[in-house]
C-alpha cells in the first residue's frame, strides 16, 4: 500500500517526493517538542497549486492521510506527520503574486515567512498586521492555519481581521477560492473565517489575499516598568492601562523566573529579586501622549517606569521580552502553554498559577501579551523525559480549569494540534463539539486531512 | 397541521403568540420592498432564551419553518415570514446583561437597537463600532445576521470584526455558546464567524459578547468637496485618497442624480449642474492633519473643497448624505443594490453603471461608502408595478456581473435573502455553493430554519 502511494506520487510530483531520511525524521515535528512515533511515507514539497491538487488526489484515491505543513514552527503539534502519512510541505510556494498599496491587500503564495513578506511590503509603506513571536521563522500559510495572534493583537488584531480571501484545495483535489477583495462583503457564509485557524483538518490553504495595515509613521515609545513587589502587581497595572481608556500597541509582561532567566541568558545584571517587568510600546501620532498616560498609571501602581524615545532603546527592551523561548529553552525542554483571558482577569490567573506552582511543587515561568490577557506559562520538562510527564500535564490540566473558570480559553494563538485535544470538549461543550466535528467530516469525509489533530 | 402548531405555540407561550392582522401583516416585509406573498401562522414575541428554544423545540416536532426576525429593516428579504412559517420576533429582547469597559466588551441580547446600546455605551466612553446607515431603527442581533457594514468600516471594521462570542439556539432547541471573552482564542473552529452573516439559516442568535471600542477624542473634521466634472471624477478622487494612504473614517460619495434628489428634498439650493459630491470625515488624534492632506489630494483631483473643523457643521453635511433613503423613497419604490468592489476599481463601477443606465434606458442614482468600496445603486420601480419588473432585475443582474468581473462582491453589507439566491452560485462557484448548502443541511437537517433565504 505504502509503496503504491509512493509510486503515484513519484509518477505525479517527481523529485519533489523527498524520502530522504532527514526529511522524514523533521516532518515528525514541530517546535512543541511533541513528535509522532513515527516517520510519514513521504514528505512532498509542493511547487504549485497543481502540485497540492495532485498529492489531494492521490491521498483520496488511495485513501492514505495527508498532513500539511509550514516551517513547522508549531507549538501544539498540528503539523507533525506520522506513520502511513503524507507530509505536505508548502514552504516552496514562497511567491508574493500581487501587492495592491491602493487596495491595501496582497496576494501571496502560503509558504512565504512572515517576516520575509514584511520586508517586501516595506518599500510599499505597507505592513502585515499579524505578527507572531516566530514572525521570523513562521510561514503566513501556518500563520493562517493556527490563527495566530501575537503582540500587536489588541490594537491591530489577530490573523482572523487580517484575511480577505483564500484559495483553498479540498480533501479531493478540488479548488476553491472563498472571501473577496473588497473590504466588505457577506454573500453567503463566511468560509474564509472558518478556514482560518482551522489547523489543515478542512483543507490546504494555497493562496491568501491579506489585508494590508499602513506602516505606522513616527517613532513609537517604549515605557519599561518594574514592578518590585512581584507579578501580580504587573499584572494589575497592565489591567489599569486597559482599563483607563489608553490602548497601547504592545504591552508585554515578564514575571520573575522569567525576567531572571532572560537577564542570565543575555549576560545583563540580575533584575532586583522578586521583580516583574511590562515592557510596553505606544505608536502613532498620538504615542508620546499615550506614553505619559501610561507611565502615570504604572507608578500609580507600584511600578519604577522608564520611557524612551529611542527605537534603538526601545528594541533592546523587546528584545528582552523576545528572548523568552531562547531563555527557556536554557533551563530544559519546555511545555509552552497559550490560555487567554479577558484583560481584567490576569491578576487572578496569575494568582492561580501562583496556586499550580505550590500544589504541584513546579515552577511555571510565565510571559503574558498583557495587553490582549494571553498568558504563556512554561512547564519545565524534567531531565530524561522523553515526554510530558503525567504530573506536569495534571498540573497543566488544572491551570486550562483555571483560565475556563475566568472566561478563558485553553489556546489563544498556537491551537489544539494533538497536544489539547482531550480539553477540547470542555471548552466548546458536547453540543458545539459534535457539530465542529461533523463540519470537518463534511469537509473530509474520508478522515485523510490531518487525521487525529483537533478532533480525536 | 396549522392548528396543531398554533395550539402548542400558545401552550407553550401564551400571550407572547400575536395572531392579529397587523402583526402578521407586518411580518410580511422587511425594507427591501419585498413581501412574502401571504402572512404567517404566527408572530411570536420571545421575551427570553428559553421562548427562542421553546418555539424551535415545537418548530422540530412538527416540522414547521422558523424566520427569525429583529426590526425588519432587512434589505434583502431574508426575514420576511409567508404561509405555514412562524415568524419568531427577537425585538423584545432588548436586555444589556453586562458592560465591561475594563475588558472592553458588552454581553446583549439581540432585540436592542443599535442606536439605543451606543446611547447606553456613551457614559462609559464606549461604542460597538458598527454603524449601519438603518442604526437608530436597527438592532444588533439583525446587524449580526447580516454581518452589517456602515459608513465607518474601512477605519473601524464592520460586525465580523466587533462580535467575540454569540449564543445560539439550533435548530432543534439547544443552546450553544461559540466564541470567547478574550481578545484572542483560537479552540476549534470558529462558529462565532460562521453565524455572522449567516441570515438566520443556521440558528438563532440570542445573545451577543460584543467587542467595544473607546470613544474618540476630539472634535472630528468634516470634508465637503463637489466635482463639477461628475462621479467620475468624484471616484477617482476617493480612490487617490486612499492610494495616497490616508485614512479617513467617513467617505460618502453621492452621484448627480442622487445629490440633486436630496438637496430637493431638503429644500436646499440646488448643487450644480452634473456635480458629484464627496463627504469625508477624519477623527482621533490626527484629524486635522489628515483633513488637510484629505483636501490636498481632492483639490489636485478637481475637486472644490471646504473643510469645517464645527461638529454642527459635520452633522448637517453628513445628514444630506443620511437622507438619501427617503430621498429615493420620494422618487418612488426602489431596489436598493449593494455591490462592493476592490477600491481602486470605483471609478471602473462608476462607468459600468452609466453603461447599465444607457443600454436599458433607465437611471440608476447611486451612493456610495467610497472609503470601503461599496456602492448603493438605486433602481427606481415604475409606478404600478407591485414587484421588481424583469427589465430592472436584467439591468441588475448586468451590474452584478459588472461587479464581479471588477473583483468584487455582490453584497456588501445588505445580504442575499431572497432577493439575491440566484445569483449565489456565481459567486461562490459551485463547489463552494454546495459545501456551503451542506453546512446549512448539517446545521439544519429538516430545513426549517428561514427557508427559501440564501439557498433555494
Amino acid at each position: 500500500m505504502t509503496s503504491d502511494v509512493l509510486d503515484q506520487l513519484r509518477d505525479a510530483l517527481g523529485e519533489r517526493v523527498d524520502t530522504t531520511p532527514g526529511a522524514l525524521d523533521g516532518a515528525r515535528a514541530d517546535k512543541s517538542g511533541h513528535a509522532a512515533s513515527a516517520p510519514p511515507v513521504a514528505v512532498v514539497h509542493a511547487a504549485s497549486v497543481a502540485d497540492v491538487q495532485a498529492v489531494c488526489r492521490i491521498a483520496t484515491a488511495t485513501g492514505t492521510p495527508v498532513v500539511p505543513r509550514g516551517a513547522g514552527t508549531g507549538l501544539a503539534g498540528g503539523a507533525n506527520a506520522g506513520r502511513g502519512e503524507i507530509a505536505l510541505s508548502l514552504r516552496s510556494m514562497t511567491r508574493i503574486l500581487e501587492v495592491r498599496p491602493d487596495d491595501l491587500l496582497a496576494v501571496v503564495e502560503p509558504g512565504i515567512l512572515n517576516g520575509d513578506l514584511n520586508e517586501a511590503l516595506a518599500p510599499h509603506g505597507l505592513w502585515w498586521a499579524p505578527d507572531p513571536a516566530s514572525r521570523a521563522i513562521s510561514t503566513v500559510g501556518g500563520n493562517i492555519a493556527t490563527g495566530a495572534g501575537g503582540l500587536l493583537c489588541a490594537k491591530y488584531g489577530v490573523v482572523r481581521d487580517a484575511v480577505l480571501a483564500l484559495d483553498v484545495v479540498l480533501a479531493d483535489g478540488r479548488l476553491i477560492h472563498v472571501g473577496h477583495r473588497s473590504v466588505k462583503g457577506v454573500t453567503g457564509l463566511d468560509l474564509t473565517s472558518l478556514f482560518i485557524g482551522s489547523e489543515g483538518i478542512l483543507g490546504i490553504v494555497v493562496g491568501a489575499t491579506l489585508k494590508l495595515t499602513r506602516l505606522v509613521p513616527g517613532a513609537p515609545r517604549t515605557i519599561a516598568a518594574t514592578f518590585p513587589r512581584g507579578v501580580r502587581s504587573a499584572a494589575q497595572a497592565s489591567a489599569a492601562v486597559t482599563a483607563a481608556g489608553i490602548q497601547p500597541a504592545i504591552m508585554e509582561l515578564m514575571d520573575t523566573q522569567s525576567l531572571a532567566a532572560v537577564h542570565a541568558l543575555l549576560g545583563l545584571a540580575a533584575p532586583p529579586v522578586g521583580a516583574a517587568q511590562l515592557t510596553v510600546q505606544t505608536d502613532g501620532p498620538a504615542a508620546a501622549t499615550e506614553a505619559d498616560e501610561i507611565a502615570a498609571v504604572l507608578r500609580d501602581a507600584g511600578g519604577q517606569v522608564a520611557v524612551s524615545q529611542d527605537p534603538a532603546e526601545g528594541e533592546r527592551l523587546l528584545a528582552i521580552r523576545r528572548s523568552m523561548h531562547p531563555a527557556m529553552e536554557s533551563l530544559g525542554r519546555t511545555l509552552i502553554e497559550d490560555v487567554s483571558v479577558p484583560r481584567s482577569a490576569l491578576p487572578a490567573m496569575f494568582d492561580e498559577i501562583a496556586r499550580v506552582e505550590r500544589e504541584y511543587g513546579i515552577a511555571i515561568p510565565t510571559v503574558a501579551h498583557a495587553g490582549d490577557g494571553n498568558l504563556h506559562p512554561n512547564f519545565i520538562i524534567p531531565d530524561g523525559e522523553t515526554d510530558v510527564p503525567d504530573q506536569i500535564w495534571a498540573a497543566a490540566d488544572d491551570l486550562f480549569r483555571a483560565a475556563l473558570r475566568l472566561g478563558g480559553t485553553l489556546t489563544g494563538e498556537h491551537g489544539i494540534g494533538v497536544l489539547k485535544k482531550r480539553w477540547l470538549a470542555d471548552e466548546l461543550g458536547d453540543d458545539q463539539w459534535r457539530l465542529q466535528r461533523d463540519i470537518k467530516r463534511l469537509f473530509d469525509p474520508q478522515g485523510i486531512l490531518n487525521p487525529g489533530k483537533v478532533f480525536p
